[in-house]
């Protein structure tokens, strides 16, 4: 745990799931099934501060809906990749083209095809409720469930820890 | 404990912020990416009995929402205050057009940006889940978390100090 | 309690709240404001069963919407009173078109509003999440919250008083 | 415990009710009274992998609606029988035309009409919030509520059982 504070003043930039990180696992649907996800509004807080910072936020999920666009995009983050298949490629070509290292970065992943992505980062981090195979590979385990504030948590300490949180807080 | 039971006393006026105090924090999206908020019906009894009372009641949020606005004015609340960035002018705006004093309100709220209005108003609240910093300038952590009761808790605890809880029923 | 389990031997009718009974107290908003009541599917088998079996059913709310009126008239149920504000006289009229004693029947509520019918009935119950003034004047608290199977646990437990649970199967 | 791991490796079939199961058994409601099911984004991936290593999957449910229909065929499922009243039918149809014998399907199910099919199955399992007749039927309770993780608990540990688990993965 030293180490893994120490390391978070490395953060530069986040990259999270969707499903089961920045929304529940367990969504109401639709009636053409697609699942209604859930925002998190303390999720949404840690967000838009760490954008007005500088740090850099990419979204990369397999699916593909406007609530997630409208909602993030909203928020201030324009690196949204959806509807991905393959999230190690993106994690690497999102990386490149912003010139930052494995190690500047914090990935969130809660299933198994994050895997390859949480293998490759930094920073592995995952959601209270993410699979035993996430559990294994990350650094952190949040006390959050996806969709619960576990964003919420893995920004503020990196913003703690670098001297961040409330400095747009008029006390 | 002693003196936060007897300053219920003095209350006369509410004030509440909607995400995560009124409503959950984590909520479902519609397609556009805003939030569907949650209503919690033990609140709704609560709150128009405290306005049927003659309590001031104010609601104080960054969302806006027709939802907001047709929940709460159907309950009998007039001054909604939506797509508010700075929440403390406008909480002593309505003070003064009220002719309150501050330790005449209670103002319940539970990230970030609520923290200025919570160190102006004479009795600052929180629900279960506020965020760190909120917990740390509140008088009062309500056991209930947001949406789920802790409105209902606090001013139930106002009007029972006030002898008023239950004076509509026909026992 | 013994006189609780021998009392559920009498009882030939139920009634229910919607807000915080057969549904949650916290529940997602329609953009005009109105909640969208939870369905417990358990709730609604137990429901159909008791139907089948002759017991009378009576819903009696202060809401008033079509989801309401469409689901619990699906599982068989034709007294559905919706929009009341004084529910005491809805449930004394019921009774009376019934021919029911109040012996007979089992009341549900969860708020201060459900108070009167709770003292009028032989057999008032209320969920686990019911506010404190109730819980003081019912028989049985259910160990299940409103909208999560305390109307299941109610009706099985009579049912199985009066040796008719499972009938229906054909084990 | 010792055999229900070993029944494990003859699993080739699996037949899965919706509410209380693939969905939370409290689920929010439309307008027209139907309840909007909820989908788990883990079930889901573990549904998907299942369909392509080969397994047959069917759904049998009471239910019928778009979402269920949409949702599940999106994942690759063809056997999706809706809107049943005799669950132990349809499965024993299901399973002579996949020509299958009872132990080598699992059927999940939570309430009184699922437990005809759960007495004919070779490996009758629940979820941790199924009733009490239907958990004296099975041979494992899973400790994942209906909606919440029981099917991807129950998928897992088949595939896992037979080395299959992960085998999609680029490790």
């Amino acid at each position: 745990m030293k180490n893994f504070k120490e390391d978070l003043v490395k953060i530069k930039a986040f990259a999270f799931d969707v499903d089961g990180v920045l929304s529940r696992t367990v969504e109401t649907m639709w009636n053409d099934g697609q699942p209604m996800r859930t925002a998190n509004i303390k999720d949404g807080y840690a967000l838009q501060l760490a954008i007005k910072l500088g740090y850099k936020i990419a979204i990369i999920t397999g699916g593909n809906t406007q609530a997630i666009q409208n909602r993030y995009s909203a928020l201030g983050i324009t690196d949204i990749f959806m509807g991905q298949s393959s999230k190690k490629e993106v994690y690497q070509q999102w990386r490149n083209s912003n010139h930052l290292a494995d190690d500047e970065i914090m990935y969130m992943g809660d299933d198994m095809p994050d895997i390859p992505v949480l293998r490759a980062v930094g920073m592995p981090v995952c959601p209270a409720d993410a699979c035993a195979d996430v559990k294994q590979v990350v650094r952190y385990v949040s006390p959050f469930n996806g969709g619960e504030c576990c964003v919420r948590d893995v920004i503020e300490q990196v913003l703690r820890a670098q001297d961040k949180w409330g400095c747009d807080l008029n006390w």
